[in-house]
């Protein structure tokens, strides 16, 4: 196991220290729990917005607090939820007065753990909702899931709720629009190499010299089928495709497009696969209006990556380009 | 040889599209040549910057152009420098009438080009004048250098002279200040596995399964020495060391700290070792002014990570603050 790390046990706690260290006009941490939550919290009257899940994903969902994105990020240990205490210790931090909406990915501790954190809180008089991303196309359950995996899409919806919950939108309005990017948005990914959970200490599946797997999910979970080796034009029509036959976008629709590495794709790879799909929607008529190329959702050292594809309206347009000033995620 | 390309021989034209594809706001392509500028060159009256070298490195150097940092990026085939002749086309289409600063990394095939150019341009009266980064602390002269090389320090110098072009400065004054950035900016790294050029098919270097080589460059160069696996903090400990060795601070000096990786380390990771950085530096009374974790300087998809350590003064904390946007560096 070749990793820069020290004992595998500390890792979320040590990577959660060296952010606050990196980025202290930012966020806080809270006193005993792995949370992270915006400097000035709570905000007085704006919806809060509270993301979390297993670590090894970063920058998410850490990276991602800051105005015009989260007000709080609960890290679990590498690829496991975090139990609903730090959860609800979130809530209770960030909340403003106006209601907290939890974003969770659609996996079965998650979604467990974030509605008994949202209980405790309820007990308190707190207001939440929650809203559940399941992006992934590749496979109707799986290893962690019923019904399909929430991946790469969340960032839109940290992205785009985020910046209505900074216009004064209600817990209502903030909720309505942030399930309104995940009915729009559809993400499928590959992996070229497996990765190594700190305290296994040992891949978390195999693939041959000349071998992928298309639809992986992010914590390594099987996806549609292995095959070999193929361009990366062949397997970003593959992905693409597998996304439009879901999504059913019609000539002229506009679209936000996400090329999202797992973490040991170059990002000379990803902009390759970028051209590709602006091939593919061109010639479909499709306009792409926003692209982002980079690492969003990282499953710690996998080689791969996922395409994700939002389709906007003016609402979803006008908040996808609102001032974002987070540590991983900025628009000016 | 596992990577989402399509052609080893189109990699650096295909990315430069896809980069194109992803970020018209900010930049065009020369026609016929491997060269990003700002989509609004010339800007009339500003000094101009340019910057490139062998690809392989991104977001280096196409990343970084846009408002506050580069005017043109001019992209070499893979870890090979660009030939004059599209650095003369970059200098042509980013000069406004206020000159232009080449900003090179300290190689000997960088060097001999972007000299070259400057010289086809000043027979075009085009004022040019040029910096060398030479951050790499690790070894004195290497595979492709006379002296040391070039590192992930460049990214202070094209944010900090962006920064000081847009004031309105000279060009003289430009280099000054990007020159006080060199002067005071110090870099050292380590890898954890090798990387493979595309066109090669195979890895540039061999790392046994248990070993790490200590001062590595980003193109693999050798280093100071091999090793056994360590501990992050055993690793962060004797790279600050080095760089501390050389910049020599004082107590109550302020810097800024860059964490860099090289592509297949995790975000997870290189904020581990920026808490061991904070840690060293805190003790020795140093002040961390602004930390920066990311991939900035990448080499590949090699697995390591450098460290860069900038001693700040009043001028160059302002211009590290200033606004800048582009595609993979914004400050708001």
């Amino acid at each position: 196991m070749k990793k820069l790390i020290n004992q595998p046990e500390n890792v979320v706690e040590e990577m959660i220290e060296g952010i606050v260290l990196a980025h202290p006009e930012y966020v806080r941490k809270l006193k005993e729990f792995n949370v992270l939550v915006r400097k000035n919290s709570p905000i007085t009257g704006k919806v809060a917005l509270v993301s979390g899940g297993g670590s090894g994903h970063e920058p998410s969902h850490g990276g991602y607090v800051g105005k015009g994105m989260l007000d709080g990020a609960v890290a679990g240990d590498v690829f496991t939820s975090p139990t609903p205490d730090p959860i609800y210790e979130a809530i209770k931090a960030v909340d403003g007065g106006a209601g907290v909406l939890l974003i969770v990915k659609n996996y079965t501790g998650d979604i467990m753990n974030f509605e008994m954190a949202k209980e405790m809180a309820e007990m308190e008089l707190i207001k939440v909702d929650y809203v559940v991303v399941n992006d992934d196309v590749a496979v109707e359950n799986s290893t962690y899931t019923a019904g399909r995996r929430g991946i790469a899409g969340t960032v839109f919806v940290h992205k785009i709720a985020g910046a209505k919950a900074e216009t004064g939108a209600t817990l209502e309005e903030v909720k309505e629009t942030a399930q309104k990017v995940i009915d729009n948005v559809r993400s499928m990914g590959m992996a070229l190499t497996p990765c190594i959970v700190p305290a296994a200490g040992k891949a978390n599946f195999t693939l041959g010299e000349n071998e992928m797997e298309i639809g992986m999910g992010i914590h390594g979970e099987p996806g549609t089928h292995k095959d070999t080796l193929k361009t990366a034009d062949e397997v970003t029509e593959h992905l693409v495709c597998k996304i439009l036959e879901d999504l059913k976008l019609k000539d002229g629709e506009e679209v936000a497009v996400m090329v999202n590495g797992l973490a040991s794709t170059p990002l000379m790879e990803l902009y390759i696969v970028n051209k590709k799909v602006n091939e593919i929607l061109w010639e479909k008529g499709i306009k792409v209006y926003k692209t982002l190329v980079g690492e969003f959702m990282t499953s710690l050292e996998m080689a791969g990556c996922s395409v994700s594809i939002l389709k906007l309206d003016k609402e979803l347009k006008t908040l996808l380009d609102a001032t974002a000033d987070t540590p991983a995620f900025k628009s000016l």
